[in-house]
């Protein structure tokens, strides 16, 4: 039963979904901890970030459209969301709202955890927000060979240029030791859930292929990258890893692994 | 377990307290109602209110000290609220925020109900925040003839000549048909939770005596008129009723007086 000490966590998206608020609420009652959330959309970005603040509201998850527009209404940036310019955290300390990128720190650790030889190639492909988290994770690791490879040059381009990166077209793409997809080929749903992300001669050629696509873990690139015997980071991961970051920000416990991979499964049922 | 489309209702006050929270909650789980509905403070109405908006929280009990201060920030504010200026309910239809008072709609209700004859004298004791909404009441249902009586004797006329009522001391107050007691005296907690609200010559004459103190419902007053054989309305039924109005008014749903009962015993646990 909620009580008026009861603390809320909400998010705000364009197109609320169903898999948050389950996701949270699940570990809120497995660990006994007395917190509710609950997805919220809004036509007034600047109302609902001061509301979360007004209210008390303790944390707010930001996806599209607002994870740009809700920035000017933030009191603290930390280092995450300043790299990329994007927000999807917004923790409330009585009144003093602090904004982080999950996804980029969850980027940065798996960097971090798995390539610790930032004197490899680096081919990212895509030029979306999630791509700017992947490129600047790549940069804050110390990487100095990264080309940027997307359909939209002008995106692909301005992503490379903002850190001395180079960017190639996917045609023309070369070889690399660690190849990057943060493009939605390969995900459930879509029109190309069946293609690779790419080519064979790219895939052969890495050492290391790193899907961000999570939905389904086993794309047809990690199931290919996996036959030929890569190293895999599927996107999977990084959805779970941002998810910790964002709960333990909120609440102040970490959950295992094993609990985490649970919420999760819950959330998509 | 919450969804997207739960409904969140919460109230705004100084002091918080559970009471709302549990009873509304109560409620939604007896009536199977996807709501949830818990207590909030601030210490920026203004951006709490334009919040409410802007997150599409369906409901908002207002509480002291925001019950004047809110109404710059309303869409439409209704007769109940308007007859006092004061506001204690908000409903937000996908972000237009209508206002009411419904303890002014409870008494309203409870003169048509229980004193049909408007050309009775009555006295009312207070001049605070809900001594309005009884003299507003009682001026609504068309009583000519009314006494605001009141220590406070700067408070007492103002509220008095609002109407073209008259202002008595408590001292040489006059004897009428109903007596009306607006005023702490007799609320358990209290320093004057013993005291009896009218002179027992004042009970005497009365034909109806009404205390909208609801805590306890068994007043001294109470007591007294009831043992003289006296007509008596009580302060739990204002209660219980602008409860009504306001579950109504955010649900759509009129829970049985049973249930109503229950719920309020449950709050107060």
């Amino acid at each position: 039963m909620l009580n008026k000490d009861t603390q809320l966590c909400i998010s705000l998206s364009g197109r609320p979904s169903n898999i948050g608020t389950r996701f949270h609420n699940y570990l809120y009652q497995k660990l006994d901890i007395d917190f509710i959330y609950k997805a919220f959309t809004t036509n007034d970005i600047e109302a609902a970030i001061k509301g979360v603040r007004a209210l008390g509201i303790r944390g707010c998850s930001v996806s599209m459209p607002f994870k740009e527009s809700c920035i000017p209404f933030i009191d603290h940036l930390t280092d995450s969301a300043k790299a990329i310019d994007s927000v999807n955290t917004i923790v409330n300390d009585k009144g003093v709202l602090t904004a982080y990128n999950t996804d980029f720190l969850a980027i940065r650790q798996l960097i971090a955890e798995n390539l610790p030889d930032n004197q490899q190639y680096v081919v990212v492909q895509g030029a979306g927000g999630m791509a700017k988290a992947v490129v600047a994770a790549f940069h804050d690791a110390g990487f100095t060979h990264l080309t940027v490879m997307a359909r939209n040059e002008k995106n692909g381009r301005n992503l490379a240029e903002k850190y001395q990166y180079t960017y190639q077209s996917p045609e023309q793409c070369s070889p690399a030791d660690i190849i990057v997809n943060v493009t939605p080929l390969g995900m459930s749903g879509g029109p190309d859930s069946e293609t690779l992300a790419f080519d064979d001669a790219l895939i052969t050629a890495a050492k290391t292929v790193f899907d961000v696509v999570a939905f389904p873990a086993e794309t047809p690139l990690v199931k290919r990258a996996k036959a030929l015997g890569k190293s895999v980071i599927s996107g999977d991961r990084v959805i779970a890893l941002q998810a910790l970051e964002q709960f333990a920000l909120y609440t102040g416990v970490r959950p295992s692994d094993e609990l985490m991979q649970e919420a999760s499964l819950f959330s998509r049922r």
